[in-house]
């Protein structure tokens, strides 16, 4: 398999005549994969029943005659307006009991059972017409769960759906009751159809309620989309995609990646930096028109992840885009750059988002590869140059890293149910980890929280891991490299208890955590030699060796051997003092990468990336602004 | 017609001794004016169709007997408890969908037509009582539409309007999914009654949507205003008023406008200062006392623009307010001040709101002329003060100005309904173009959006026109001044799309804007010799001149001849070197003001206006703080 | 009567074979009351009508075993599950009318008549069995009345009872239209039940109709306690008890109270610094594990007075607690500080909360005197030391101070209905007034604002006592000692208007506040001599002398004798000259403390506290951090 480039097209949006010509021009490009259909329902079934494939069939026939290859996107993320009147009551609602209405898109909620009849009906009529169609490439199912906060619903649909979910789940009221701590302020329950959902309490609802909630509706996620995935594959051989968004964490991707054949995610590096990325005003402002250096790689690592080594970038950031609170244009090359960087990560495939601008509709100031009025756009050039440049790479793939992070979804929405502090945050936490390991010139790999075997990795990172299931229990007890925990992991049971033996409980690990502090942003611990803990510190007692001691002498960072444990936040000089420490002690090399520079190692290939407005030096080369460098290993 | 003076009342709140005395201390002040009635609903009507005039018909005699004249306004802005019993679905509901409660004032929906029939009946009983009253000068229609966020209502009654607004509008519904591109995320529909009103979806709805829904509200505020007009027109000469708000842009001022006689405005500087104006910390501290320096002769600018040529302050700030986030007292002298700016401007009447502060109700901290004791208030000897000084102005109204700027309530909308970056406010940019042009000296006239003849302006301000009309396009291929576009001027077709050609496609100008970028308020892009572009970026494939580039020699402002094109937001040095460079070029003289001084000429007169704590100098003269000079010209 | 120190426990929490090992370290750590059963109703009465009291039998019997004395909660804050079976609208409704739903605690809204009842019901069921019981040392009612914002309910078992109150009160309509100014707006009503809930106005309801509201929604905490209150009574010698929660002010005190024996609270000092407290980054981070050096000073004294001389600190902070945005853990020596802190101000009772930290529920992370593995926290240790010490001491109780302060709740409410200035807050003036006291080595008395003699004290202070009862303004008139009132002391009468003469109007206080301002954050007013006035500042007509003046000369402290009237808000600095200046008038010896020193007089003793983190001299001695002095006076 090659690497390949491709582009988003939506045939439905423009006049017929144009398709040719779009088509020629794409190929012209060198793009090789176009995806289409994902938003076309209303105009594959206008009325209910009453399809209309007539313009498909002659857009594939367009595409593929000018050898493009095409991905058929199943259109469940946005029912037409008609599909209300056959269920009223398949709205999400918000947390406050409102209707997410129609007009927009993924105003569906997952519980609804006749919705998913709905869609299974009509992806049962695109895998009969094109399932044994070779020119479909692949199939895209739904578009972007999650985004727009759409994992969560409190519907009836939803309601009712928990509380079989549950009645599944613990077999008696009273072995919920029990589970939850329901003794706790009178929450017992008598029967199952008792329990609403954890919406509009007073205070806070019992987290252990919040919890089942959180795990009920990503396995809602799981099952919606198994029903298009089973009905595909009983017609189709071509691999099961779905583009997941970055930072989008209410539902387990891991669980969803089990059904399908590839990852794929779409990579927005400055909406992502605009909107979703803490970090300050003066970090922002250097990285504006580039992107984070590391929010893109952290992706692409979790992505090959949750492909289990197959991914792609589904959707690619080509110019200013319209929906982050500000929008600036990327700095001539970062599109290459971002590219490239997929590619270095293992990527299969990198498309553009999308062909030519919409000029209407709610995302008419996205660029595209081309403008409204059909000029090029700045994007395309770089998308052509990179084109160029994959044709010489290694395979897509990516050998095994050193040293792995294991990230959970079900941490996520832990500490988010209690946080303790106000700040805390699980994407947060394990980005600086990664981020630390980054400026150490390390390649990572994301590792999900039931993997089993951790031989091969020198050095294995699990902050905040809220739960260490018995298999990864297992796995660390075997593990030949440095294993760190901290802060926070195996704090809680499966049920959100305090567990007894208090944490971390873990293998080799003699330390247990007596009291945790959460801190305002103002407030660090400091730690004796540099650098501090903020956010979060943890009161240990503990016979083990101090590898990091806070200025008072009490215990920061812990451990014998290769177990240790790490009791706070630290910031980012007491992370790469960490790292190092443990990279010594796993027999890994570092380097100190400046703030833009970035590298991957691929095969026999270094990736050098300046994140940078200004060039940038390394070892005796010099890395142009927002360029990338191959160089040998 | 000469200059005068006025003053608020509310005979209704006081015991009825009262009102002799109070009717000769407004006379012995020298109130020309008084205005009454305007939220007296449930003592006029005080059951339904149980009508008391006797009292208004008591205290008009006992106004008119000191000599003063009455404006009499109608009661639509309160309807009494009762209307709800008969109309329990005439509440707007706020874009949550909730009721907007009894209890306070303007709660009802403008689309409700009981409600409307019901506003004709009690003004019809109005006009027929008084009609012919020639101790009436003047009415008063409703109060302040739009005040308190009043104009959009997601009622019942609005939807069924709504939608019968749109099947005028457009036809056929094909017509109107292809008019708003509802093919992007399957978003047609079948028939109008499948339209709803755009809230609460789950991302932003179709902006074309959006500003459909936005362009009918603001005719149902016409429509409901229309009907009063048409009513007291049919049994009274007397000349037709509204009194808007500051800053209010949910409707359009000119078309409600066109239906009346007198434009006039509620001028309360220090409120606004604290409320509704974006500056620094900094500033407001500068001026806490004495109100922005520009924000009021906008505002009279743009309401001698509504009224063509005719217009008051109804109400004018006499002392400290209740509702602003912060309500400090004016300086000695302010009063003064805002008075005869207002006449620098052309104003006929200002109007103090109001006689005696009320104790009771919910502005019972609202300075009048009289305190609640009735003693005389710092206000009053002000009051008395601008009686004498504007015997001997020149009449009222002024010649046009050599500057232009238009102003476009729809451009509004556009720009809150699609901002493309988080800060971007329609109202904020063109106070900056006018805030410019106001230190430099500049009288300036403000133009609607259709204005069809530009000839006699020397220099013409657009900034942010989403969308040029044709008449107003025609006018710009006539004018013989300076034409200055930009930014986001033609932006938008009439449907909220990106026109193709790309804009700003203008006559004269050969300048295309292939991409814009938003900022985020700590990024801007400096400009070769100093200053910058903020907020906003265009970027420019052009043949025609720089007249300033950015530093890394890109355009910023283009042009040849006389037709220029801005490519961004200037923060206020950038500003002042471009109106330097455009006055230059219109043959206009200019001077730099300090901050707090300001200067209007009036026929004969410049008034020269200090704003400032301190005295300032002004060419030879000295301005005291607070004060006002009278210069000949 | 001795003092003693008691704990929090829930025998339902844990396994029965835990209870004795718990109640022998109980006993063993000298601890005399521990108070079970607050929340226990689930377990009480699993079924409606099915009782279980037998655990509870066995646990008091295993407490009183050995040798504690028990303190039984009545579980109305927590109704179970199956009470929404048989009162489905018995939940509050929240601001915007959304119901506060089942799932955490506190979801019942005082106004219904059927909740009521069932706890009449279970209450009476708890008091015929352990009324006659000794070992039931005292009764807690309800837990933290108001916590959650739980007073306010917009439900229509509360619109119902509003009306009701209204007749009431009122007697006739128009007799409430007159009250509160309804011609204003046209807001008057015909019959009561027109009279909703003043919620989801179009702008802000009439402050008279919203300060009814508030008033009733009080009396309703006042009648809902009141019938529990008389059915224990009616079985039961022991003492009644509430455990009011810090800086809740929605409901009257004073007048729930009346209705009890002592008066307790519960004193959470870190999570008070962190959410409940207006305070500077740089204080909060100063007193980030010791607590505001204030906040529990105020509170001591305030239940001092709502317990006519008795209080107990119900639940102390032990530890970290999990509530507060941030949530560090105390200092070393903080605990025993708290603890010896409230016997210095009176309490006879400190009890810890709670026993074991539960690892279950909402509080998981809220640390008790014992770990969840049952070893000891670190909160232990120190509560043991306080048992030692308090062994020492003079009984309980205080003798009068020389200083008054007077707090009203009404004012309170008075204030957030009509701030008048966005960040004006009763609260924060009276705690800045309490502060500079305390500043100046005082010692105060809190006294209700219905106090009728003040004779015996030699300074009294009274800001923002928004009414001034006539009982108060006799005995203002017939004082001995300096009387400061002001600012905005007597501004609105008793039904919320502004008083005819205009405030203050207080015997022996010849001045008029002519005109109020409010000022942003970054404005004063300053004085002549330092310091100035923020927030707040009015202007005054007075022929009394001027003790203070501003910059500009305008009176800021005015008085004659002993009558004096501030007016503004001091910042700290003029505060101090303020109470220096009265202190002096008034006879008093104070001295300046460091920002950490803080000391009470208790008979022979001089409590005094070092809140620093450093150690502090104080005199001859030197205090460490987090540590208490014991002088004898």
């Amino acid at each position: 398999m090659n690497r390949a480039t491709g582009v988003c097209y939506y045939p439905e949006h423009w006049p017929e005549e144009l398709w040719v010509e779009d088509a020629a021009r794409m190929a012209a490009a060198g793009l090789t994969y176009v995806r289409i259909g994902e938003f076309a329902w209303s105009r594959l079934e206008p009325q209910p029943d009453v399809f209309d494939f007539d313009w498909l069939d002659r857009a594939i026939d367009v595409l593929a005659s000018a050898g493009l290859k095409v991905v058929l996107g199943t259109p469940t993320a946005t029912p037409p307006r008609w599909m209300l009147d056959r269920h009223s009551d398949m709205l999400a609602l918000d947390g406050e009991g409102r209707p997410r209405s129609f007009g927009s898109r993924r105003h569906y909620c997952f519980s609804h059972a006749g919705y998913r009849e709905e869609c299974r009906r009509i992806v049962t009529s695109l895998a009969e017409r094109y399932g044994a169609d070779t020119r479909i490439a692949a199939w895209q199912i739904d578009n972007e769960y999650g985004c727009h906060d759409t994992v969560l619903s409190y519907s009836d649909a939803a309601r009712a759906a928990f509380r079989t979910w549950l009645a599944d789940c613990y077999g008696s009221i009273d072995a919920l009751n029990r589970a939850w701590g329901n003794v706790f302020w009178s929450m017992d329950y008598a029967t199952f159809d008792q329990i609403d959902l954890p919406m509009l309490t007073v205070t806070e609802p019992n987290p252990a309620h919040v919890m089942a909630f959180r795990r009920f509706s990503s396995d809602q996620v799981v099952r919606f989309n198994r029903v298009q995935a089973d009905v595909i594959r009983s017609h189709s051989h071509a691999p099961l995609i779905h583009n997941y968004m970055g930072r989008v964490l209410s539902f387990d991707h891991f669980a969803v990646g089990a059904d399908l054949d590839i990852a794929s995610w779409d990579s927005y590096p400055l909406g992502f930096l605009s909107e979703r990325l803490e970090a300050s005003d003066d970090w922002k402002r250097t990285f504006l028109r580039q992107g984070d250096p590391d929010f893109q790689a952290f992706h692409h690592d979790l992505y090959r992840a949750v492909g289990r080594g197959r991914f792609w970038v589904m959707e690619q950031q080509p110019g200013p885009v319209n929906w982050a609170p500000f929008n600036p244009a990327p700095l001539p090359g970062m599109v290459r750059l971002w590219s490239l960087e997929a590619f270095a990560h293992g990527a299969e495939v990198v498309s553009y988002f999308r062909w030519r601008q919409a000029p209407f509709g709610q995302e008419q100031h996205h660029a595209g590869l081309v403008r409204p009025d059909n000029d090029a756009a700045p994007g395309l050039a770089e998308a052509c140059m990179v084109v160029d440049e994959i044709a010489d790479l290694p395979p897509p793939g990516t050998e095994p890293a050193s040293v792995a992070l294991v990230f959970d979804y079900a941490s996520a929405w832990a500490w988010e149910t209690q946080p303790q502090g106000a700040d805390f945050d699980y994407f947060r936490l394990v980005f600086a980890a990664y981020r630390a390991l980054r400026r150490a010139g390390l390649s990572i790999d994301i590792l999900p929280p039931d993997t089993a075997d951790l031989s091969g990795y020198r050095l294995v990172l699990m902050p905040g891991l809220a739960t260490v299931p018995p298999v990864l229990r297992a796995a660390i007890g075997a593990a030949e490299g440095v294993v760190l925990a901290g802060p926070r992991t195996n704090a809680k049971t499966t049920e959100f208890a305090v567990p007894v033996p208090l944490p971390p409980d873990l293998p080799g690990l003699s330390a247990t955590v007596t009291q945790v502090e959460s801190l305002p942003p103002n407030v660090d611990v400091p730690l004796s030699g540099g650098g501090g803990l903020g956010h979060w510190f943890e009161h240990l007692e503990t016979t083990t060796g101090h590898l990091l001691t806070t200025e008072e002498g009490t215990p920061a960072l812990v451990g014998e051997d290769r177990r240790w444990y790490l009791a706070g936040w630290p910031d980012s000089k007491a992370f790469d003092r960490i790292v190092a420490l443990a990279a010594k002690a796993a027999g890994l090399e570092t380097e100190r990468l400046a703030d833009g520079v970035r590298i991957r190692d691929c095969g026999s290939v270094r990736f050098v990336f300046n994140y940078g407005a200004d060039a940038q030096p390394y070892r005796n080369e010099t890395v142009p602004a927002a360029g990338v460098l191959l160089m040998a290993r």
